[in-house]
């Protein structure tokens, strides 16, 4: 059987980044078996300055038709000027909706070779591993929004159903990991956070062996930043799903490395949480790292290669332990390597 | 002339810090021949045991004549299952809104004496001295909120008008500090967010000498933890800043320490930034300095004495350098204090 992929590059280092993991994509393939077919399209700021848009009809529908959609990144001030409902990251919500992926996976793992990279106490990091659960296809982002002359407005609507699906995917995740599920709203103030708390407390009760506790959001961003252990899955709104997720990825020190994957009803969809970095665009000193093991993700989640997708991460923990690091992650004693050549050194090890 | 004061303890160690930050303002005020007067009020859980509602109007008649509000903590698992309507943070909420506090203030500074409490490694936090202005009388918190059988809404909503005077009141407080203005908004995705956004731009341009610049959330989450040094005044929706000011707060490793005001229309609110930590309540080990604190910011911001609220936080300062510390923060080589001999020793310096 053969897996249609689509690589959406994006802008900034999206090109390089993508073509390092499309490298690991054909040789892992190759290794299990596995046909692969790819195709580019584009989207994002590339695309308005191509086409007018940022996300093209020919690109939504090609992702609509195929296995997986790798992305890169979007995005970068060339286009802070373009009003609103044209920018780079309207592609990015554009896909979210119509792919239906109302779940976003953004897995937070301390490497341990990078644990003294982490911005945190090294005895507060250590094998940290935390898996955020991002409602991905509602809420605020989605709500009916306005504004008058003097005066605006957003709604943050959730409906039962769309908290039943995903603690569900939480709570699945939760299965194969430590079995704890942390729900995180503000149930003190808002109404969809009393519909989700009572929710994902109905949902929770039809897993066995979940273990499902709630935080209020501020004290979450507090506990990530005093005890990040402590978690295990995080399920959130989509608007407190983007701020924590953020904030714990940065606990890891090393953003360059973390992948994420957006699954629903759809074609998924899998980006490194990074940035465009428009600043380092085509110098080839670009990170891959994350959108490798975002390729790792694909392979799990939309191929069920499991094998395959711990076999790409085995090989990036090794290429980190032998001491190669790209620029952004370069200190002195180790390695330094170029974009390529970091692909070059994962593939060696796959 | 003489100035009135209602003190509301509120639940859990709310009593005893209030205390302690009671007998710091009277001794405070003989030494600046200030006359103050005092009244207690209850509110929050305490208020709901014995007369049902945790903001009795006999507390909100007195709050409004007053000249200042200080309040210890409000809350506790006591009162979990209580309806919705009549949690004891119903005090707060109902307080904030019915005197106009709409400005709350957390100064995030990170004492000299406690630097290596903080979770982050010291060469980041040392320095930090950051002021977070949220917006407390507005946005989702107070917008049209409701449910159905199996959907629920909130509506964030802002006027120019309250934005306004939100980012004048960060000004105004940059003008004496760095003069460095960021406001944080999500105007990728929010309609209120694209309206705070522009009126902050046209807000701080009138005030000389200030550098206002914008960050997303999620970015700004990030910033906080990974360098923490390069803000000064933050300004931010009423949601943002709970978050954001809650993971701030930590960054210090010692929220005990740190104090707010909340300041608006009418009579200015202060308190801890902490809560009533029912597990040590009535045990007088608690730590009285977020309380003592937030007199001191009373002093400067409700009654206009500087200098009196300079002498409070340089005894603090003192007591911490002397190496006196409540359970909270006791490490060997400390001497470890009481609730009380606490403020006993502050006293002692001021
Ligand atoms: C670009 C932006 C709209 C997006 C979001 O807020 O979801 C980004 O921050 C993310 O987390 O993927
Ligand atoms: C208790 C709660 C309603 C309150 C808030 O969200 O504002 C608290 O978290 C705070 O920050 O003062």
């Amino acid at each position: 059987m053969s897996h249609h992929i689509v690589i959406i590059p994006g802008d900034g280092i999206g090109v390089e980044i993508t073509a390092v993991a499309r490298q690991v994509l054909e040789k892992t393939a190759a290794k299990a078996g596995l046909a692969l077919t790819f195709e580019e399209k584009p989207a994002g700021g590339t695309a308005i300055d191509k086409m007018g848009v940022p996300l093209p009809e020919e690109t939504l529908a090609a992702a609509r038709q195929a296995d997986a959609v790798l992305l890169g990144a979007v995005g970068g001030p060339a286009w802070d000027q373009v009003a609103p409902e044209l920018r780079p990251e309207r592609a990015i919500l554009g896909l979210r909706k119509a792919l239906g992926l109302y779940a976003n996976l953004r897995p937070v793992k301390v490497s341990p070779a990078l644990a003294d990279y982490s911005p945190l106490k090294p005895e507060l990091v250590a094998g940290v591993d935390i898996l955020i659960v991002r409602e991905l296809n509602g809420g605020i982002y989605y709500g009916e929004k306005g504004s008058e002359k003097d005066r605006a407005w957003d709604t943050e609507v959730y409906s039962a159903m769309e908290v039943e699906r995903i603690v569900a995917v939480a709570c699945q995740a939760a299965k194969v990991r430590r079995g704890k599920v942390t729900s995180v709203d503000k149930a003190n103030v808002l109404a969809t956070s009393r519909l989700w708390r009572q929710t994902a407390g109905t949902v929770a009760a039809k897993f066995t062996d979940i273990n499902l506790d709630h935080l209020y959001v501020d004290n979450c961003a507090m506990q990530l930043v005093l005890a990040p252990r402590q978690f295990d899955v995080i399920v959130t709104s989509n608007l407190f799903g983007d701020i924590l997720s953020d904030e714990a990825a940065v606990l890891t020190g090393s953003i360059g490395l973390l992948p994420s994957a957006s699954i629903g009803d759809g074609t998924g969809l899998y980006e490194p949480i990074h940035g465009s970095a428009p600043d380092i665009a085509g110098r080839g000193i670009a990170n891959p790292i994350g959108t490798v093991l975002s390729a790792a993700m694909l392979l799990r989640h939309s191929l069920g290669e499991d094998e395959a997708a711990c076999r790409v991460e085995q090989a990036v923990e090794a290429v980190l332990k032998d001491g190669y690091r790209t620029a952004d992650l370069y200190r002195p004693g180790f390695t330094k390597v170029s974009t390529m050549e970091m692909g070059r050194q994962i593939l060696d090890r796959l």
